[in-house]
């Protein structure tokens, strides 16, 4: 097994080896820029390691590695049109530096760009590969759509709240995951529970994205603090705060969050006060701790080596111990 | 060989079997609307006609058939939003009757649905249909790509245009034939003789929508005459027109070009009056006559049965002498 830095470089270079047409300029353009962003790169870093961690052979995973990071690009650049977003990792989204119809017509391309490096495995996976990708890629829109659908309804239950998160970012990590088993070897009960263990983890790591935006650092997050608060969006923070409210809480709570001119200052700590009373935080980290242990409980049924368990327990700590 | 009728009751039938989930139903009411608005069917029909053609089973092709179509209705439904047009086929445009982030999404959704559809081919040709589906809707964007650049330039060659109609509708007629073709079991050449046929079918096919834009009847046509005219499209006519107008004309096409306030019943019928001038509906009908005398000539090439023969001269003449 190599360290998370070693897979991310053999990852990165593979990205940037990605060849583009000259023209038309604004179909491929857009495409480079989004992938030049950069990002954690986790996706297909975890296609490599469990690659690597069931015995196969890397270098075979490694186009599948780079199409599911083209397909989670494709989705944040498709997302970022629909939720309006200038900002994409410090730096405009490309419907703002282009145009929206630009977004559009580059995330389509992305789609099927994923799809063609998702096709280059060994001919033997080829079918079982696609099948999985293609499943995965409609629960992430799934996701999405609810995602969208929640932001119109007040009351949203603590279990819809994880369904959504897990279709909308979840099943990806798992993706990740059984895809580098399979593409490594792996017969299918160790590929889903390779699944499973990226699944869990992806559920902890969204929540975890859920404690930042209130609690993190702005300087090591690289967000603004307090974004999902400005923006009413529902988080676990906030599914939770409605329905562990007493009346006066709730009240107080409806209050900023339907008053559109709030002002961030005022707005953000009141509402942090709001979960830091009802224990939220710890609520939180609770769960975190549990889709971890979860995660790693299911990865101790694996028969791998020494190392390879440790490598995964070294990554899912990063993952939900990480302040950005 | 069966006839269009029967090709397209078989199609129909697959269509009207698309399994949707129920929820989100904002993601799957979009896609059941859109394929049931109907159309010509021309690309899944085609994969099917190829496929008995060569005497392959139809039943094979079926799925990669309905694979085409999703995807055909895929880029309908993005183009829509990125026209921002009302109507299709008749009816509200689907970001129109629900928003352009459900188009979106949808339309993202219809593409994976495309791609599993795809997948469900014998597995000795999954990987060269799943290539050939890949190449060609890069190859669609591309041309989208060109369509929307070309509406901010004022001159476009007729090369360039018919590259862009090439990349934007015929290559997805080629990639039908010769899917039908892979899935029949043909060999590469004459494989890649059904992907001649289509393109340049394609292409005549094309042009004949510009011709009837201009000189069709609106009742047997479906669309409002004029509407390219109106929306100063680059069509073969108006490429051709800019590069054979003397001066005058010129300056009469240009002023009607630049005119944003020009009323419908004085734009069309004067810039119809150059076209015919020109002798461009003459010029256009000789084209589209070439295109399909190439697309037939390599048909003969290829070693069909007489009816097979017969059943492609018959699609091609009612493709290019149609009215609607």
């Amino acid at each position: 097994m190599k360290t998370f830095n070693e897979y991310l470089e053999i990852v990165n270079k593979e990205i940037k080896a990605i060849p583009y047409p000259q023209t038309p300029s604004n179909l491929y353009e857009p495409i480079s820029y989004t992938m030049a962003l950069g990002g954690k790169r986790i996706r297909p870093v975890l296609v490599l390691m469990a690659c690597d961690a069931v015995g196969g052979d890397v270098q075979q995973a490694l186009k599948a590695a780079v199409g599911l990071e083209l397909f989670h690009n494709f989705t944040l650049l498709h997302d970022d049109v629909m939720d309006n977003a200038d900002v994409r990792r410090g730096q405009a989204t490309v419907h703002r530096r282009w145009n929206s119809n630009v977004a559009i017509l580059s995330g389509d391309t992305m789609l099927t760009m994923a799809s063609q490096y998702m096709c280059q495995v060994p001919t033997e996976h080829l079918a079982a590969v696609n099948e999985l990708f293609h499943a995965t890629a409609i629960e992430v829109y799934e996701g999405q759509q609810y995602d969208m659908d929640y932001e119109h309804r007040r009351e949203v239950s603590v279990e819809e709240y994880i369904n959504m998160i897990r279709l909308k970012t979840s099943v990806l990590l798992g993706c990740a995951c059984k895809l580098g088993a399979i593409i490594g070897g792996a017969d299918e009960k160790t590929a889903q529970a390779f699944y499973e263990v990226g699944e869990n983890l992806g559920i902890g790591f969204q929540l975890q994205d859920d404690v930042l935006d209130v609690w993190g650092d702005e300087a090591t997050f690289g967000k603004e603090i307090g974004g999902d608060i400005m923006n009413n969006k529902k988080t676990y923070l906030m599914v939770n705060a409605f329905k562990l409210a007493n009346e006066e809480q709730a009240g107080r709570l409806r209050r900023w969050y339907t008053d559109s001119y709030a002002m961030k200052q005022e707005k953000v700590p009141a509402v942090t006060r709001i979960y830091e009373e009802l224990g939220l935080r710890e609520i939180a980290d609770k769960a975190i701790e549990e889709y971890t242990q979860k995660a790693l409980s299911v990865l101790e049924t694996i028969e791998l080596s020494a190392e390879a368990h440790e490598s995964f327990g070294a990554l899912a700590a990063s993952l939900v111990k990480r302040n950005k």
